[in-house]
């Protein structure tokens, strides 16, 4: 993924730049703001820009071009997409800080949360009050502030797009995104709390809704669409980015869900069996709800959530899951839904670069390890 | 304030609209998004809507045009000022759910707060986990939502604006506006907690810091140069709208910090004494400390942000802030603020029917009693 890195390099320059910019404007304020431009940064710096490469990609399935960021000609007109780009990956750094203390996560890519960052802050400087009640207003106004400015990155690009319909189109894009995913992320809180009082029928088609909106459409499809409106898709190229994205942004959720219980710590960055802990009502534990008799369906229910499980215990849902199929259930999904986007990526109008990007990437999401 | 009222409506309208079309997404995922939507509306159908008449009046200042929403005639102009205007009631509607949650506040307006409405659904519906926790999710994800559905209403309002210089100018204006409020919203928080390890000597300064950025600019300057902006004005007409703002902001706020500390709960809507209890910082106290003893100014700072004070204390803390003399010099701020406001506003080369407006608009905010 050679094109891949180089966008990459393009983007967390773009991102800094314009972090640069606007911190600049935080320090005319007060020198009190510091914490924010550092912990924005810090925030910006890291991840798998999966967002940020999807949109790319999507430009350059429509726009055909080459891409070589090195040459004179024609980096201009690459302005747009990677200032797209880097405001899908600013939005995502803002949905993780809140994310985060909704979810009470302590770490985030193995390091301290935002929430967890500001309390530390509060603590070492041995201010007034509660630390986590610092953290958390702090990581909200920082998460606000994030929204804001993706918002300000996305539209600097647009402004330098000719094709003012392209940029209402990736604009209207953008704006049904952020709703979906706002909505997806209720959702998901909702079917945590809420699943008890509602009917068994309806939990996989709750937690399917819940991969949709949080994930598919937000990780992949949408960045995708929006990368393609910024190059002026056609109607059929749209359909193609869609028809290929939403099936491997459901595969590439199912894989997160599989490795939120499973996964290696030291590759995820998070603690074993988190998913577990947190009690997320995800596709796998839909799935293993209806395949597990109903003894050991309560026992998953009652000890799913608990912030205290021990690593035994953690153990023995891992294998409760396992073992009724459930875990083969999901990789059965991936490999299907990855076979539905890989045939509409054979069979979309779009240039042949981005086809093999495209392929490539989809492998890559769908069966990594972190 | 017969103009007003009916601009009061038409915003109303506007935002009624935009919310029923934005709410018809939220419907076609899910009807478990329900109360995301029945809450938005409750949020926006309230409020003085200061910020959205000062922006119609910074128009007007600019434009000089007749004000009639009736007319057939004309009334299409007025479109990108209304739709910048309600988009401010919805930004302010998203800080607030925000803003609540950071300071614990269970109620707004004399009505529960967001976190409060969404921990009630929960502890009402019977559902899993802490009520105040799904409160608080909840209301960060409701403000996310409306942060994201302001910038869509005031970008809604700007397409349809023919002068584009004027487009981006506003635009420009509104984004300042959010990361100035914000970084003054973290001032704040980090006042109430930071003060101790602060210098003595740079209290007043960091108070008076806090009121530009959290309200001078936000509530009044902003919302001002915003409308201005929209109508195209000159440099001298910003100027001038900047020189009537801030100071009036400042009143404005010290006006607020004054009812927070000695407001009829019965109008404020807020429990006697409240800013007392939170701990707020306000420039009344950084006053009141310069003025007390230092037995008093320790007294005071013991029981600054108790959250259990009692009535008794509340009424004790009031007299000691009255007797030393901070409210007569508060009152004083605002009358001179007000007077460099008012002086600004009788050179300001605007239309003499805004100049009218304005004046009353101004002894309104800093005379009222909620």
């Amino acid at each position: 993924m050679a094109h891949g890195s180089r966008l990459v390099d393009l983007v967390h320059e773009r991102i800094e730049d314009f972090l640069a910019e606007r911190t600049s404007i935080l320090r005319e304020i007060s020198p009190d703001l510091e914490p924010l431009d550092a912990f924005s940064r810090r925030f910006l710096s890291g991840g798998k820009r999966f967002r940020a490469l999807f949109c790319y990609w999507g430009w350059e399935a429509v726009g055909g071009r080459g891409f070589d960021p090195f040459a004179e000609e024609g980096g201009r007109d690459k302005f747009p997409v990677v200032s797209a780009a880097s405001a899908l990956e600013l939005f995502h750094a803002a949905a993780l800080l809140h994310d985060d203390i909704i979810d009470n996560s302590d770490t985030r890519r193995g390091a301290p949360s935002g929430h967890r960052l500001f309390e530390q802050l509060h603590a070492e400087s041995g201010w007034a009050g509660s630390s986590p009640e610092f953290g958390r207003a702090s990581a909200i106004l920082l998460g606000d502030l994030l929204l804001g400015w993706s918002d300000e990155l996305f539209d600097e690009g647009l402004a330098a797009l000719p094709d003012r319909d392209a940029a209402r189109t990736a604009r209207a894009e953008f704006m049904r995104m952020r709703t979906e995913v706002t909505a997806g992320q209720y959702l998901d809180i909702l079917a945590e709390r809420a699943w008890r009082s509602q009917a068994e029928s309806e939990q996989r088609l709750r937690a399917e809704r819940v991969i949709v909106y949080k994930s598919a459409k937000y990780s992949v499809e949408a960045p995708l669409v929006i990368g393609g409106a910024i190059a002026g898709a056609s109607t059929a190229q749209f359909d193609s980015l869609r028809a290929f994205g939403l099936p491997l942004g459901i595969a590439y959720q199912l894989r997160d869900d599989l490795l939120g219980v499973f996964g290696d710590p030291e590759v995820t960055g998070k603690p074993s069996g988190d998913d577990l802990r947190e009690g997320k009502r995800t596709m796998l534990i839909a799935i293993a709800r209806e395949r597990l008799a109903p003894g050991q369906r309560r026992l998953l229910d009652e000890l799913l959530g608990d912030p205290e499980l021990a690593p035994e215990q953690v153990r023995m849902l891992q294998q409760t899951i396992r073992e009724c199929g459930a875990v083969d259930e999901v990789e059965a999904l991936i490999t299907s839904n990855v076979a539905t986007a890989t045939a509409a990526l054979e069979a979309a109008p779009i240039s042949r670069d981005a086809r093999t990007e495209l392929g490539s990437l989809a492998r890559a999401v769908t069966r990594r390890t972190s």
